[in-house]
């Protein structure tokens, strides 16, 4: 797969995502609010690639310039905590990446990394937070293998499947998460095809994991979000794999806008509904869906395609990005740490504890 | 509310429904092939409005030509009433009219009106049949007005409604169905604000259904289809109101795609999911959905918008224009005749033998 990231230690080059799959481009990004940019104007997407985003992003804020003093660099990188943690509200792997990234520095001049203050500290500490940016990078990748491998055993032989959005390898750091699981499960000859909703407004799925499925030669047919019921009842789906944005104590999942309805279509039908997500999308801190911040994007989003409208001009529209669904609609979450079925609190715990 | 269609006995004037909101338009047809080719070309759409357009297509056929005997006039209509008949295959007030049509002319001949053939009995013959496609437009005119009025009274005190594509004036002869209700109910002050689908892929909903709720000054919110799951869940809707195309003797109702879904998610939060639509919808030939047509269309009107690629070239994808949402999730069918509910054949053949 095509990088979506280029770290290049001085800078990062971003794949445009936007543009994909009619053009291939990259955005150069050197400060930590360039970064926060990108990721607020959707350059780049995927929870857990705008997590691995924010890290080099945070690793940034020490480079192409000189440092003074510890309070200069303790400016610059808690804006760059700052900064970057506010590019997007709702993925938590993205606060996760800031939060990391600022406790190896605070970590750093805790134990006394400055205590002589000098080039080489600053130095010292630049390469500590690229090695941790990349050690987010690189774990993003294991995990994804992983989980991968469980949640495809999790599917029939032959089976058809559904996926919403894009939550493959251009969202993530490896194979992807949901598409990393339809991949292996399509390599183990357990995917037979796979249904990708469009996804609007931002058509994640028609541009993007349509793209991911036809690069790997995964037989698979694009449908609008509105067919998905009707596809279920006629197409002999046997199992719906989504991703994660942000996934709360209990197991309630805030993902793309029209994960919620797919989850109750699934019910009704009776197919198994699975979320995949690395551990990194677990936010222990709130017990409930209901406390997730649910971005509203611009409503042009909606309005416009191609840069022309869709409806009358003036027309009121919304555009929340994602939507929460319970506990209680999800068969089980995959993760590296293993499957978590039923979903509730204890079990969620157990997953996010293991070593 | 905007012309649809202009009659002009000898020719007609469609509304080009693709160009809505930003441009109007009007295609002229003066034949019955050109009438069926703008019906399959969706120039107009909305299944009572085909129906209308198909009468008075069918009357086409025996304008701006001279005609030399019976057999002539009767290849001609013969024609007629193949060619308008299969302009599209799910919406069955379209049969009804070229039916009823035809009919027209077989009692017609049947009763002597060509005992004597001359220029006189076959414009005599054009004149009644232009005044059964004037009564198959009154009608539905008469039948919008009366089933909204029944229809509002299902809906209580400032609610909050949704619905899917546009059953409204620009899909019928009069105000609506659908809308027609909800509009009566927001007079009434029965509706507070409408949630509108934008329905892809074809965007009706964003395009038509915006368009007539804001020229009606109805506060509305344009959505995509995929945020209906969550907007029902967090906006307080008390009640869904959608058209049909083909209704069957067990009220299993055929609608625009993603009306099934609507209807799941409906039966999942407790909302009560009605259907509004003529006596013309009900085909009492078939007994349930399972055996109603369901138009396939070009997979470009999924994977281009404006002419544009969506998706990667060469993906393949579906266009299933239509599903079928099975009577257990239709809380009631409103009628001309009345409110069918609960919904089922005994109910249903009251409801349609009604005079």
């Amino acid at each position: 797969m095509i990088d979506r990231l280029k770290w290049k230690i001085n800078y990062l080059d971003i794949l445009d995502q936007r543009l994909l799959p009619s053009q291939i481009k990259y955005v150069r990004v050197k400060t930590p609010a360039q970064t926060a940019k990108a990721i607020t104007d959707m350059v780049t997407r995927g929870a857990p690639l705008i997590g691995c985003t924010g890290a080099y992003g945070y690793a940034l804020a020490l480079k192409n310039k000189t440092f003074n003093s510890v309070p200069q660099v303790h400016k610059t990188l808690t804006d760059a905590h700052k900064v970057i943690k506010a590019a997007r509200p709702t993925a938590v792997a993205l606060m996760y990446a800031a939060d990391r990234m600022h406790n190896a520095y605070v970590k750093f001049e805790q134990s006394g990394g400055f205590k002589k203050f000098d080039k080489s500290a600053v130095k010292k500490l630049s390469n500590l937070l690229d090695k941790e940016a990349q050690a987010v990078f690189d774990e993003d990748v294991k995990a994804n293998a992983l989980l991968s491998k469980y949640g495809a055993k999790l599917i029939k032989k032959g089976s058809n499947v559904m996926t919403i959005c894009n939550a493959g390898a251009l969202a993530t750091a490896g194979m992807g998460t949901a598409v990393g699981v339809i991949t292996q499960a399509f390599k183990e000859k357990r995917v037979n095809h796979v249904y990708a909703l469009e996804t609007r407004p931002y058509l994640q799925g028609a541009r993007l994991t349509m793209f991911e499925l036809m690069t790997s030669k995964i037989p698979s047919t694009l449908i609008t979000d509105n067919m998905s019921g009707h596809i279920m009842k006629t197409c002999g789906i046997k199992a719906i794999v989504a991703g994660a944005d942000r996934i709360a104590a209990n197991g309630d999942t805030a993902n793309k806008i029209g994960t919620y309805m797919l989850a109750v279509l699934a019910k009704y039908h009776k197919i198994p509904f699975y979320i995949a997500a690395p551990v990194p999308t677990f936010d222990m801190k709130i017990k409930t869906g209901a406390q997730i911040p649910i971005e509203e994007r611009s409503v042009c989003e909606v309005t416009k395609i191609h840069g022309k409208n869709i409806a009358p001009k003036n027309a009121v529209a919304r555009h929340p990005a994602f939507d929460v669904t319970p506990n209680s609609l999800i068969t089980g979450i995959i993760t590296e740490n293993g499957i978590i079925s039923p979903v509730n609190a204890a079990n969620v715990a157990k997953a996010v504890n293991k070593k």
